[in-house]
């Protein structure tokens, strides 16, 4: 049974339902940052975050930072790239549109590579674009938590390696690490950045990155200095490879609690096999899109190879908006999130079907799925459709 | 009794030791960032960091963020600083050079005024140097961490109003927030940046910050866009004022439990006279300071009128080094931080007394003076001095 105190059940895409074991090292004494205890501890989850990645290469590097997801864009934009260069930012949903501002708050110059609400851009658009113009880098959203499309890194990855190879590849995985397939070294990707409260399990406040050693070469033979001092890559690599071989270092005071979490997250995630946790996601997810489908409701994103396994992003039927829907979901313990996209928001509603919801033999995900079915019922009663 | 495991006693300048309850809002189990629940802790949590500071000024805005307290410098220099301006910075110990390395990553002309380790600028000096340059900022390390060097913040504060009115005053306060007395209306601060695991007393993970209504101004009427995304006070503004309305917004998920947790320790502060907490912070550091001069030590910071109250830098007798000492402490359930102030690092020790280790009632700082006695004397004796 579990220690934590009764609860409606988090299903939005971020953040999740925590296990137990996460939330109690959450409550661990207090410990000096540069201490023994705590030094094994941090570096032992950096090897870890190496496992989650699939990554044996000695030349890329973890970083686990204090800050939201958001902190890596600025990580990436004001590190991997320099002011007047170009990005190319591929659009899948709101978080595109983040990423470029970010990227353009440091003087880069982004270019969108927009596809209608619910696709994505063709892999003849990005080759086609990847010709016009050379671009450092290029940042694709793996599963963009706006709208719930999932987007094709190993095939992207391969079109840049063959048409524009030197252009990094960055993936923003906030939304898919710990529940979507990466392999960082097989797939040739230079950075991938995510946080700690989606799949991964852990909750929020850690900006997690892991660095190929192209993008770290990239850092050193930059022109201009990095356009940041918190987010400067340069200022952590040797605090990261220090904590990775037991060394205490110091740049900024890490948050030990938090690092306590991830280290527990990851060990259970890394303990069993990766491959079959993506399996089981793909699992929950076929159970959900099924019963969507059922309940006679469309999905944002509109084909299955760009449907993401973690969550579900629900056109509402003809004449309903999220607050007609989410009251009667919370009614019977569930919690769903609203729309986040602009164009759209009040359009549909967002369920996230990821760790362990999904992993631990909950049945938090059929509960869900029983509760949608009511909710909409009763609320299109309500509304006589 | 303390539901913790046991462990010894944490008696660096942070992290602290935590209250109980502290510890276990860690743990709050998973709530989305933008429900009613978490919408409401967040907003009293920043009403209660105004209370903090002692401030009423509905011009002036709490800000917390998901970071280290390093992130506070960004924040300052990408936002209330351009390019090619000038700022003046007040050098106390290491967190000075560190900041202006940090307004220099944004191009900012820092100035560093130096005072020889364990003092500080004179007023004489720091008057003199705002009449020679225009400086568009001051910052102050209310205490710095290494030297354990107070700054008479209300002092400086008052000459830059008479000598330069238009430079916004900056405070490190990630050592004195909640333990040295700042009144941040009436001493007319224009920011102060802070951590939230020291004398506040919530784990690390959060930088925290308090700016005023003029710094508000000078943020808006840039010339240039802010040097930043993560960092940019324009990000974050309207999310902390529509959560302290209660209502929620989003541009990056918040650290759901650290917030819970800095709700938990604010109360407890708070809930008190805050003059009281701040007096009981002196009488323990008189405690301490009179036990190390009872041992015929010395402290870094050389005057009365200069040393923090929530932690003592202690030369060590000569031929000591901290790796003779520490491990005594250690033996004696008891943890002390080496030196840090680069120049003199191998000759010190930091002593660390702020939060629930002196205002608990704990017999703390007691064992920590007996454990200090018995390992001096003992390393002493094994060097044969």
């Amino acid at each position: 049974m579990s220690s934590q105190a009764p609860h409606p059940t988090l299903l939005i895409p971020g953040p999740i339902e925590f296990d137990d074991a996460v939330l109690q090292s959450m409550s661990h004494y207090a410990e000096s940052h540069v201490g023994p205890g705590f030094v094994k501890t941090f570096g032992e989850t950096l090897t870890l975050v190496r496992k989650l990645f699939q990554s044996t290469s000695p030349t890329a590097q973890p970083f686990v930072i204090s800050g939201s997801g958001t902190l890596g864009w600025d990580i990436v934009a004001s590190s991997l790239i320099e002011k007047g260069e170009n990005a190319l930012v591929l659009h899948t949903g709101y978080f595109a549109d983040s990423f470029a501002a970010c990227l353009e708050a440091y003087g880069v110059n982004a270019t969108q590579l927009k596809a209608p609400v619910g696709e994505r851009p063709s892999f003849e658009q990005i080759e086609q674009a990847l010709k016009e113009k050379p671009y450092k880098i290029i940042t694709i959203t793996h599963v963009d938590t706006s709208t719930g499309v999932l987007s094709d890194i190993k095939r992207v990855g391969e079109i840049v390696r063959r048409v524009s190879p030197e252009t990094l590849v960055v993936v923003d995985g906030v939304c898919s690490v710990g529940c979507e397939e990466i392999a960082f070294d097989a797939w040739d990707i230079d950075v991938v950045l995510t946080a700690s409260q989606k799949a991964i399990g852990c909750p929020p406040g850690l900006s997690i990155l892991m660095v190929s050693g192209r993008a770290l070469e990239r850092f050193k033979s930059r022109q201009t200095p990095p356009a940041s001092y918190y987010a400067s890559l340069g200022n952590w690599l040797p605090i990261m490879q220090n904590y990775e071989n037991f060394k205490p270092s110091y740049f900024a005071t890490p948050p030990t609690q938090l690092v306590h979490a991830l280290h527990t997250t990851l060990s259970q995630i890394t303990a069993g096999s990766i491959a079959e946790r993506f399996a089981v996601h793909v699992q929950a997810s076929d159970r959900v899109k099924a019963a969507v489908a059922e309940l006679g409701l469309c999905q944002l994103a509109s084909k299955p190879e760009n449907q993401a396994h973690a969550m579900t992003a629900i056109w509402l039927p003809e004449g309903l908006t999220p607050p007609d829907v989410l009251p009667g979901l919370l009614k019977r313990g569930v919690i769903f999130a609203a729309g986040l996209h602009k164009e759209v928001a009040t359009r549909y509603i967002r369920f996230g079907h990821m760790g362990v919801s999904v992993t631990s033999g909950r049945p938090d995900i059929d509960n869900a799925i029983a509760a949608l079915k009511e909710a909409i019922t009763e609320a299109k009663q309500a509304k006589g459709l």
